[in-house]
């Protein structure tokens, strides 16, 4: 069985302050998407922590991913690749968080390639039935 | 010190299915606000199974819990009172999602109490700063 090869890192300062992966399999968590599991390892920032910081993300964030960069006031999230998945982005955009899409071509393969070998792993974590 | 006095449950076919409650405090988590926790604990749900749930919090969801019932398109929450904090409703409605605000007075009361012996605790909890 494949595991999802999706990562994060929160950075402050230039210093990568906390780094999260996928646990849907390993703890069975529906919400510990890369960028939620980097976000509680990071354990109870300050607001101006989070508001001086960038969120890295192997995929585009997910609504709930991308709510929590609202919620903290996040500024500036760069994603890896968002042609295998297509966050919020626009609406990111509109409450005024920067996005950096880097179009990161191994980030854009794996991805590929673990949605053709575990497709319903996939659709799970992004709350649809396969098709 | 207090308690965050925030909870949720998750209701599918009129059976309650998860709970949840604030767990900043007992985990130092940043993350599991009581809808987040409720979802957790509900583990790996199929797409069917939040397509018919309703989701039950203290308080109106932030950008975080909001996120996260858009993700699963969790197609109704309700809310126990909107008044001592209001998250993106709008746009959850934008997005399709039923919210239904019940103004109930104990639930105002206990935020209320917790927001006014707890501020910093409270403002930690949304992503604020203490004005």
């Amino acid at each position: 069985m494949g595991e999802y090869p999706i990562v994060s890192v929160l950075v402050i300062d230039g210093i990568i302050v906390s780094r999260g992966h996928n646990q849907r399999i390993q703890k069975g968590s529906a919400i510990l998407h890369a960028e939620m599991d980097c976000l509680n390892n990071a354990g109870r920032l300050m607001a101006a922590d989070y508001q001086r910081s960038i969120l890295y993300s192997t995929l585009s964030p997910c609504d709930m991913c991308s709510g929590a960069a609202l919620l903290y006031g996040i500024p500036k999230i760069v994603v890896g690749e968002h042609n295998s998945f297509l966050g919020p982005e626009d609406y990111l955009k509109s409450r005024g968080v920067q996005l950096e899409i880097l179009y990161d071509l191994e980030c854009r393969q794996l991805m590929e390639s673990f949605i053709k070998n575990n497709p319903s792993l996939w659709y799970e974590d992004i709350g649809k039935e396969i098709i």
